[in-house]
């Protein structure tokens, strides 16, 4: 199996294409957030899928702001690329955009970071291969990817908040 | 129309039970994290309504860890609660349990903070009731939903970190 | 297994919580009769399985009248729990209410009887807990459980209508 | 509108095919109870849509046995027409039938009598047409009919068990 | 197994009927294309089905025109038979109906061929019975198969246009 | 509008990912060719749309093989771009493609042309962009788009096959 190899982000880009149908809407016709979450979350795991070449899991899924709503008959685009490999774990990066195509308008609708375990047959956890960014926000999101990591380990009470050395730069942003 | 009451997080309270289908699951017959997504938000978004009797759309959600997986054929029982109320939002609280039923197993599976801005017919923000929490545990959840609303604002970019006071305590835990 | 333990309905309760969505609805948007049982079927067969510690399949439905229709975006909660245990049957009671949260309405919809039969991996039947009445409420059911019973066997072609003693009190209430 | 006009039970004659597919099917892959009183619901409706050609809503469901299993990959044969036409309502008798068709063995599931309301656009009751049976088993089934409609109102609560004439013939089958 | 034995189009017939729900439509409430294939594709598989006592898979799909647009709440009827067998595969034909029935209208939408390979579990290919059309339709349906399987064949690049002989009389009529 | 632009096949270019479910497969857990269709429909809409911004329905369906299954659990990879236009119409070109990620093998799974046409609000046609191809293969596209749509005339019978003249080349090629 190649987890030895190297990969890059280019190749687990995924794209995923939905139209809004009536059962995906709430009582304004808008998009369900829930909705939205399950096809960011089947993206993220083909995404996850294709750096690992392995059945995956959703590990973690970090925080998400809704803010542009997507309506019914829109058509929502979701791309998702694995942003750093750990032994057995990747982070995935989905950005969703809304486009209401008779109107011409498509607009950045919100992004997350989700996070994937590798795992065999047995449901056993199994190495991956490391990546490594070759555009330059590739690499801005391979980096910020360890405070993103401790983050969540803070707040999953896995780790210290004092213990979290990146965190720092995290909020001086 | 009731807006200006006082209510309670028991108000808001809502259990719902879903059963793994078939196409609930991934290749190891456990849910997908992005089904267990969409019911979070569906059961959130029903307390939220209780607590604000409006229309109410998924705001943002904070970050999630799902650890025990929930088999085909579990019993799938989520709680939703609203844990404190802002002008127009209010954020809840939902727990998951598993359930094998057969073997006599029933497990905590994950939990998580949703909040809902509530909206009017025309989808403009509305005012809600304030919350008195009632329980010890209430309360706890009652106070620490500032430190929990800092986060998502600086996480979301709309506060600076050196700004959010009650993070200091969060990280502290 | 503790097949032979006794149980008592609150053990079976079991609470479910549905958003009505536009595929569950008629030209009139009210829920169809269908979807309404397919709920109700499943919130039951938890219930059955929760006395039972089995799996449980559908034996029989009772007569069910639909009266107060239930409209898209209203929240049906529907609430099961066994009344009493057969040798491998058991009959259970499904509740269920529709809710107009920004109308601050509720209102109970329909009720119905489903019975269901304990099953073991191989599809056999197999031996489930006697139930023990607790509540004023419990125990009525707990006893008019038979007349259904005697019902369903003559409806059925079970049971001749002359040996239906218990049915005598039914068509008196 | 030709609500004056009589029909036969032919006219409203449906049959619905289905394939029963994993989300259809319990822990036993047998299609579960809920699913198929689902289908059931539909194709009533639309012969009592057909007999009434008016929008209509499931009244009631009468005690329905569930014997033989299907499976998943068998097919679903459901057929239904209107037996007797009241005032605004109408009784569907629903026959079902299992097939395994590899293994070349057709089998009757079960069958059941389902009553419709039919409404007006403001979901006002409207009149529907006469029916005049025309066969044996239609005329048999349109005689029994009455029977079947005092049974359910005596155990609606909305007749009296002495004064249902019409049941003392029920029991005596 | 019966593949030695010699069917008729008949003892293959298959009605499904479907309610047109609104998850079926697209922006302007009319069944979407890809929907009413996914129809016309189970329909034909279980005549398929019923001719050959197999399991079968779709080989191919003819040309299919959609005119007459069928609405939100309409009722559809599919019928199927096979029209021709070959070695291990048949051509199965399907005619479409869209149904108004309040305002007592049925059109016909559309009809189409799709062929079908019988397979046992293994997924081989299996030798399936012949077929002997008994009506003139059949006849002449069992008849202009062999053209349509040529301009299948030709159009998939499998056979030359100049061998396919039948094709000449296709574009005459 | 932008009606009377010119626009290019790449404008239309639209990537559709599915993971395959359960509930999308048959006996032989391979994706069912009709709800591939389903999936062909939405992909190839979308690309219409986005060429004549407008609202689109399927007008027709060009043959189709299905050859390489693909089975639960593989990913579904669909493109579609619009090869040319017409006054109101335009001919979509699909290729869809599997992937066993886990054992690192993607296939191509089949191919076809399906057509749109452009409507207005009231459902009237309405004249869409006329289209410029570019690359090598978009000519290619874009000539023998009337050879096929000859033989869509001819087979609906809406032209004489002697009036064809474009069909020749068809069944030389």
């Amino acid at each position: 199996m190649n987890t030895a190899a190297i990969k890059t982000p280019k190749e687990s880009f995924v794209t995923m294409t939905e139209l809004v149908m009536p059962n995906d809407t709430n009582m304004l016709f808008n998009v369900m957030g829930g909705k939205m979450m399950h096809w960011m979350d089947v993206v993220s795991a083909i995404a996850a899928q294709r750096h690992s070449n392995r059945i995956v899991v959703t590990a973690s899924v970090d925080t998400i702001s809704f803010s542009a709503p997507i309506k019914l008959g829109y058509v929502v685009t979701l791309q998702a690329k694995v942003t750093r490999a750990f032994t057995t774990s990747m982070e995935v990066q989905i950005e969703v955009w809304g486009e209401d195509i008779p109107n011409n308008k498509k607009f950045k609708s919100n992004s997350a970071f989700f996070t994937f375990v590798a795992l065999d047959e047995n449901g056993n956890k199994v190495e991956i291969p490391e990546i490594t960014p070759e555009t330059e926000e590739e690499k801005e999101l391979y980096n910020s990817a360890l405070q993103r990591r401790q983050l969540r380990l803070v707040l999953a009470g896995k780790m210290k908040a004092e213990d979290a050395g990146e965190l720092k730069d995290l909020f001086k942003k």
